[in-house]
């Protein structure tokens, strides 16, 4: 990894405790605890309040709404309402004072989703409260712990979302496992038969990378169209099946650049829950430097100086361009290859 | 990666050309090149044929069936067949004497896949030629470059078999792309409204890992009730929605033999074509050394010291365990801990 650059959406603030899923009692227990944390989406959007230093803050700034067990109740009895587990607390409470179905001192935490605005359903919620419109840029906004715990949840919910049928039968599917499974309801399905993907949420791996030129002193950014203006960021793209990181380093540095790369190098990696991306960041050594760029994925892609890096990590006057968020891994490949430290 | 230990399943020995997915023309003309190499799958089981060497060599040997335009003719008719652009060979070959589609000199290849026996649909078959019935092992027994060809189209061709129909509608679907991708018929489907994954492969990135003890001389191994009697290998589990490579392997090894994992390492990774698995090897170091299994995966789990590793590897007498074959990417990471070289 980047040593001790902490990447956004990558703390794992909660246990994920895979072992309760199958423990249906257990879930129920949870669901109706006072303790239990819970976190709602509309149309797999966020909602957040604004966080306590709105006025004084350099950026945005949100936090996740928890609700209870109470606030949520007209909400879970919808039948459209996807319920996720997410996990337990990593701290244990001391024994609550409620003497209920929390025996086991352990703070539950949920993900709900519904496609129909929820506001009704909802009680005593935070009167500064909204949905996130947009995830880009505003899910960027969290602190590191709720980020961690909305990666996950909103990368399951996606699915649930895009995968209500069984793709090997086309019949209808229910939920199963706390939310971390679908199963398909035609009995003489083939699905049911062994173990199959089909019934578990879905992961891409992507491959991320800085190209360095062969000289050591420049690196290979691209941006795209719907890229904000002067923004160029690490190229990018999904690994095929049969393929490794590194082969796809190759294959997708050549198809949208023209450069072709040899030694690749991972270096660290990331979440990206729009939908349910796994970013493999790496490093990779080109072999040639002529760049004609794939139009129909990029707008442009340029060899930048070491110097025109810093000044754009910087935000220097000078700089020629600028750096995409510190958020993303893009960024923490730039800065890992600049050799700055976590706190620029 | 792990230097010059080249993986099975890893070499490309393609280009895959994807630009080409979208020419429906060209990919037609190439279908009908006599140049072209077809292989084919029933029921997801490849055609090969014996090795030559197939009575002196210590391993089975299997080579791919390559069949032509003619020989695949009445199988690509089809309508039940799924077809795959694979790529096309990175040598280009001198042209060609037929003064046929093939102007670009390149060799392309498809893979097919059938439900039905299509014996009688193939002309001029090697007599010697079956289908491979268990993928594991008998997948392991080709060249490099036929088991990459094969990681890629057997990954693809599964992918089709579970996924014909949409998972956001329900609705059959059609193939494009030279078979890397399905698209909904159903007109007013949410897949049809900016790019979902529905559509596309996928791939299942899994964590393999060898966990080292904390006095660097040991490294925990494990075995599933379906191992041949004897054989541990590294632990294993699919990374989850909203999870890094790094937790995924923490997560793991904990769920499964209880040990907490400090340091994670990436090693190298595997394409792993049962049916679409993406293995990333990774070497982490444990911060406690207790075990307890989780029975429902694990029938045991154990510490094994260097030297009873180095008997392992080389199938010493008094070994205590036997490794996974040299093809499983488990092996290479024993294998890269101990440091030996590539041709032990
Ligand atoms: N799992 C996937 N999800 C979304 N798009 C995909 C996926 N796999 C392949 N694609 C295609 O890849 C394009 C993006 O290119 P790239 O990210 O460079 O691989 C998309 O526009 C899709 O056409
Ligand atoms: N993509 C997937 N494909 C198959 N099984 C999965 C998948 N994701 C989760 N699983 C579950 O994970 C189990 C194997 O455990 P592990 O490989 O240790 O994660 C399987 O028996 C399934 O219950
Ligand atoms: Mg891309
Ligand atoms: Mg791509
Ligand atoms: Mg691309
Ligand atoms: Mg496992
Ligand atoms: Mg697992
Ligand atoms: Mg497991
Ligand atoms: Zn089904
Ligand atoms: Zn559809």
């Amino acid at each position: 990894g980047v040593g001790d650059q902490e990447i956004y959406f990558n703390r794992e603030f909660l246990n994920r405790m895979s072992e309760k899923r199958t423990n249906s009692e257990w879930l129920a227990a949870k669901q109706s605890s006072p303790e239990t944390v819970f976190i709602v989406f509309y149309n797999l959007n966020l909602l957040v309040t604004s966080g306590p230093d709105k006025e004084t803050a350099s950026q945005p700034n949100v936090k996740l709404c928890k609700l209870n067990a109470s606030s949520v109740e007209a909400l879970l009895k919808k039948i459209d309402t996807t319920v996720v587990f997410l996990g337990v607390e990593k701290e244990v409470k001391k024994s609550s004072s409620s003497p209920t179905a929390d025996e086991d001192g352990l703070v539950a935490w949920f993900a709900l989703n519904t496609d129909e605005d929820p506001t009704e359903c909802l009680k005593s919620i935070d009167a500064n409260s909204f949905y996130i419109k947009r995830p880009m840029p505003d899910l960027l906004f969290l602190n590191e712990d709720e980020a961690g715990v909305t990666a996950h949840a909103r990368s399951v919910l996606a699915w649930h979302s895009r995968y209500k049928f069984c793709p090997t039968c086309g019949s209808e599917t229910r939920v199963d496992e706390g939310g971390h499974k679908r199963t398909c309801l035609r009995e003489d399905c083939k699905s049911l038969k062994g173990v199959h993907n089909t019934c578990y949420p879905r992961v891409d791996p992507v491959v991320i990378m800085l190209v360095l030129h062969p000289d050591g002193n420049q690196c290979l950014l691209g941006r795209k169209k719907i890229f904000p203006p002067g923004m160029f960021s690490c190229l990018a793209g999904f690994i095929e099946p049969g393929e490794t990181i590194e082969e796809a380093v190759r294959r997708e540095v050549l198809e949208e650049s023209g450069v072709r790369v040899g030694p690749v190098q991972y270096v660290s990696c990331q979440p990206w829950p729009m939908p349910s991306s796994l970013m493999i960041g790496c490093h990779s050594v080109a072999l040639s430097t002529d760049i004609k760029v794939d139009e129909n994925e990029i707008e442009e892609a340029r060899w930048f100086t070491r110097q025109q890096v810093v000044d754009a990590l910087l935000k220097a006057k000078q700089a020629v361009f600028t750096m995409p968020p510190r958020q993303a891994v893009a960024h923490n490949l730039v800065k890992h290859w600049i050799g700055m430290n976590a706190n620029l």
